[in-house]
């Protein structure tokens, strides 16, 4: 049977302001109405079914991809994860692992959830390809032909011959010399002229017991740690003991079975936004300009806006905007693979734009942030159909809820009261309360925080339907 | 006696997005705490006394006038509000008639609201010597030394010899030969290198009467209309007749009897954000950073924020980013002089942003747009200590207002309440309602509007302090 193990752990630094550590790219919607993640799953429609998807991730995303793949068919079960990130031979490890107790025949379709792909049917046709190769018992890995000499990606180096697929003669693969870190400009453009030279996708395929024999030759040390695990509950333990390697560097780099299956489809790993600016339509002056965006004479440049504001633009050249309501980003066109590096000085400077938006998502729905000030707060609060938030207390501060769409069921002290859209109600200061929506429509409520102290960190928690 | 003439109309959309159709430059705190127009009342003091300080202004903007002149005596009859602008020559004619209507003999010291001036010595000493010199009779400028070769800027060529001043021995003014519009760059690196050639700052001294007798040789309708007025009240009926001219081009460029007294202080127009740039202290790279900025490696910038947000920056050269809740501009520092043309773009595309910030400033207080979306608005209200809003009413809309410090007394219907902090009160829909501070301190209320329609034109007003 073919299993899916998508890479959804990831921190995305690189789409700062747009991605932040709570909110990563594969759960952005980047392009069109699906998040990255989203258009992953429904690629492997037909290849994988979802019975068999396997999704790993930080336990920190739990809530977020629960809502991501909701309708998708997903198990929640097949759900793994990560006490904290230790790259990606720990991950596909423990997933191979837990996916070999169950099928001893698996093959994997490892596939990271953050990357962006064009041509769904050329798509197909390599992983078909790729599976059939990997039950040759190899370690298959989608290359990508360079487009340009790029920097940021590493690259593979094929050997010249291309090999036939025992049980599939029309199914060939090429058998790989080495994998290349990625290079100097002018190696890169030595590869780009080398029909040898192939980009490394992080796409891999192959049989679960084939990868954990590698890993079992490579990092012993990994090996007996998975090998102790009989269920997801064995994770916790082991995670802390490990040691964090990627598998290109840990596994593929040195075992001597690998295989590539040349793609023909569009692909990129959106490692910048001025890789992302390649995906977009730009108008006769190679501008791109998403969102509400008013330009006079520029050229070169990518406008990418999440606030809810005018980007005006006069005469500037090859930079990046990103705008979001708490944090913008001008950036020069090449330099923006620094972006990472401006996310780790925000984080050592203890400042909080890193890590939230001002909008953030809880598993109930999500808050908006609109106002912070001296002795006050003020939210915009939404609630999911049919969702409740914990019964919880303040000790520093007092609620006005006002409802502005949808009906809302609230708690306070022992009385529990409907209040409608364009009503209002008062939480005083150190009274349990709880907030419901008892509809099937979302509800809207604007609050007003009044107290000395305002942080979130002032709540204590009764009951809780998302045990926190 | 001496009088002052401030010339406040102007609308300023060099500034934007700062600066906006009702927020113009002059009333714009650029540097420090207090407005362009604020410094320039606090640079005449020991030149002219506040009662004999007049300023001239559009009439939109005569309640932020008022505030902005509070505290400093001069006295609200001194205002004089034009119906439109009809730039230089009109709005100083009527000045000039109304003041010598009062003092025959009256010299005024005309200024522009908007400039920014370093080395209040020097201002003085100028000023004085030109007060000397218009008391023979003359149309006496004051011209500022080169210190560029500057496009932005009108020149004046002087005649080589000095002349005393009748009355003042040690005064001396040059005669003038001629005025020139702003050159092209090759003449304006000649007119740098050649001593006749000054800066038009725009500073005019002469008597009133001198004034209006250049008035009636070379603009001779104009006078007509002006020679008609026997009071403020004469304003709105000829207005409307007047053509717009500036008094360079109308008289400077044609009278005979111009002297110009040099200038040994800092002077700018501040006529464009790269000019603001000059003003204000640079890093080692050259960048002016102001507000909550982070930058990695950028050189030349100049960022300038009344936004809430962090503006971060990577590797970007010579460029302006000014950063308002709504408007975001990013302009090549070599193209701040098509702002002008964006604001007109803006405007001609039916856009809101170049007339007011979400923050609008009202004669009792102002309020700050937080949130629009369909079927409420949420707006942050502040109240000024003891002043209250019209006594009005909603058709379209309902409003909850939660006091979140101070005390508001609130009308409803016939009922008078008082709400203190912490407490709200629901205004239902078609209810007759007045909002009022009773204290000496600032109240603010969040409202949450509710309804299908929000726009500020649904109000019917009863009653009003300030005549709306």
């Amino acid at each position: 049977m073919n299993y899916a193990v998508i890479l959804a752990g990831g921190v995305g630094s690189r789409f700062w302001p747009f991605s932040r550590e709570l909110e990563p790219k594969q759960f952005m919607k980047i392009i069109g109405q699906e998040s990255l993640l989203q258009s992953l799953i429904k690629r492997l429609r037909g290849l994988v079914i979802p019975k068999n998807t396997y999704i790993i991730t930080n336990n920190i995303y739990f809530y977020e991809l629960l809502s991501q793949i909701k309708g998708y068919g997903i198990p929640e079960e097949n759900i793994i994860l990560e006490p904290q990130g230790k790259n990606t031979a720990p991950a596909i490890g423990v997933c191979a692992r837990l996916i070999s107790l169950k099928d001893k025949h698996a093959v994997l379709v490892v596939l990271p959830a953050d990357h962006y792909i064009k041509n769904l049917p050329d798509f197909r046709k390599a992983i078909k390809a790729a599976i059939a190769a990997a039950k040759d018992n190899l370690l298959v890995t989608i290359g990508i032909k360079p487009a340009k000499p790029s920097t940021a990606y590493g690259y593979i180096k094929i050997k010249n011959k291309k090999v036939e697929v025992k049980e599939k003669k029309s199914t060939k693969y090429y058998q790989v010399n080495k994998f290349l870190e990625k290079p100097s400009l002018v190696k890169a453009k030595a590869y780009l002229k080398d029909k040898r030279y192939y980009w490394n996708s992080g796409m891999f395929i192959w049989k679960a017991s084939v990868f954990l024999e590698e890993v079992s030759k490579y990092l012993p040390g990994l090996y007996r740690q998975l090998a102790s695990v009989k269920s997801k509950d064995d994770i916790n333990r082991i995670w802390p003991r490990l040691k964090p390697i990627s598998v290109d560097y840990g596994i593929m780099e040195r075992s001597k079975r690998i295989a590539l299956i040349p793609a023909s489809f569009y692909w990129t790993d959106l490692g910048s936004w001025d890789a992302l600016a390649e995906v977009f339509p730009k108008d006769s002056k190679g501008n791109v300009l998403q969102g509400d965006t008013f330009n006079l004479g520029s050229r070169g440049i990518c406008v990418f806006s999440k606030g809810n504001r005018l980007i005006s633009t006069i005469g500037v050249k090859d930079i990046v905007i990103a705008d979001t309501p708490d944090a913008l980003l001008v950036c020069g066109r090449d330099k923006t693979q620094e972006v990472k590096n401006l996310v780790r000085a925000l984080k050592n400077s203890n400042r909080k734009e890193h890590l939230a938006h001002l909008t953030e998502r809880r598993p109930w729905g999500s808050f908006t942030i609109l106002q912070e000030s001296f002795g006050f707060k003020i939210k915009l609060i939404e609630i999911t159909a049919h969702k409740r938030l914990s019964l919880q207390r303040h000790k520093k501060r007092a609620e006005h809820w006002v409802v502005v769409s949808g009906q809302a069921k609230v708690t306070t002290g022992n009385k529990t009261k409907t209040i409608n859209s364009n009503e209002s109600i008062f939480i005083p200061r150190g009274i349990k309360h709880r907030l419901q929506n008892p509809l099937g429509i979302p509800l809207k409520i604007v609050e007003v925080q009044t107290g000395n102290y305002l942080a979130e960190d002032d709540i204590e928690r009764f009951a809780d339907d998302f045990k926190r």
